[in-house]
């Protein structure tokens, strides 16, 4: 068909499941509320792979890097040692020089499944000169051509 | 003065310093990001100590514990290995069952002094029942007597 | 058969596959040492799960708790970023209440395969009384029935 | 006096003192068996800063490092939340290219003052090529004249 082009795939979301270790409780005998970040983190470097690349991104040069500028969770149940729960990112902005994501965690083992907690990430996308400083650069068009925001997040 | 009372001490604010350590460091060669929150925890919880109790308060019954329901962070600049930073914690809200802080991280060597993170905290007092489950209950009138909003904080 | 007994199920070994994570290096580019005792425990705990228990033994009054009394480890290589590699737990000295493993580390990802370090644990049975002491005691029956030392491994 | 020369002052130990921090415990209301790892690298860092030098010895080029290649501990008794305690290392063992340190911890606070745990690492001097690969090299004189084996803890 004249004119026609296959999309790439595009992507927004991604899905990830865990167990809780040991080493992440604390004497309250529930994840301590640092680990949340930890696992936001593991979640989206999980769709950075999807993506085919890494959250470093070697491979250009200067080489980029994505640090986060903004972090945050909200806590409405604990998770405790040997739950099983999923994580759900989603997109939900996307600029030239940075990207904004979701994180919804919910318990799926012991029953019933149940909200956990929701947290937010806003990362750049930064190159690092020679002289050793970061600047915020835009992603590259490669990466940022498969990136979309997901459905139904868009804040107004 | 006849009906002259001594007043208690007032607590609203905490700071602290620290040195970053080598395993709170990332491949990108800067803090990572989810050791602020174990610091803004660090500065909270000598700010209970000041007051002369623990953000474990095992003197109740049953015993009362602080888990968080909010924790942010804004990121600005990086800190490395070694550097010598400064935490300073304020009270910006303060509800039956609940307190909100505020932290403020400031890089004091190497020079020059530069402002690196703002955190946010907000905590629960929560009593733990007998068959588990923890319920938000109003804070100790001895503790709660002796915290106020820090000057200049209130959310209008 | 006259005589004859089904033998239960004998564990001895138990493998794990895990990724790297970004919050496991540290500012040498590496898996920083002290999460490679993390990662030991967290293989540990998938053999309690296999022989159907859990590291943290509450069926039993007063509960059961399983702390190291010695851990060590060398290190031959480093783990890098999104590196997976594998974990191979075997039993190698059991004691009425204590029990020895050796774990060893291969990169498998990226190859070529490659030995990375080599982990030991020793873990004592104990029970934590009313007064909150914790005293050796012998490991309950049907979980030593189920344990053997690995073939091989045994100190002479 | 003729030929008399002064001697640089030599370091075999280190003394460090710090307080349990919340995120360091686990679910049976202890400090997780790994920190243990990281303090005693905390404390063999404030040696090297003794020393004038960092763990980092980024003066060097090519930059030189101080990888682990042996770590253990001995565990004789828990550490708890907000306990004080004391990190006494040791050189015990001193190489052209590697270093071996014990560290002896002890509870402060609260008393009585007991023993809680012995550690050990060995870390040798290793200089990054410029293909990325690690070698291990003598320690440059400067450092290695100014350490000595602590009196009495020397492996016969």
């Amino acid at each position: 068909m004249p004119g026609h082009r296959l999309q790439p795939p595009v992507y927004f979301e991604f899905h990830a499941t865990r167990r809780v270790e040991f080493s992440e409780t604390d004497l309250a005998g529930i994840v301590h509320f640092s680990n949340f970040f930890r696992y936001m983190e593991t979640v989206e470097h999980g769709f950075w792979r999807a993506l085919g690349t890494s959250v470093v991104m070697a491979q250009y040069n200067p080489p980029l890097g994505l640090p986060r500028v903004h972090a945050s969770c909200d806590f409405r149940r604990p998770l405790r040692f040997e739950d099983v729960f999923e994580m759900h990112l989603q997109v939900t902005e996307k600029k030239p020089r940075s990207l904004s994501f979701r994180i919804k965690f919910r318990r799926l083992e012991p029953g019933p499944i149940e909200d956990v907690a929701v947290g937010h990430l806003t990362i750049v996308c930064v190159a690092k000169a020679a002289d050793g400083i970061m600047r915020a650069v835009a992603f590259p068009e490669e990466i940022a051509g498969q990136i979309t925001v997901a459905p139904g997040t868009a804040v107004p």
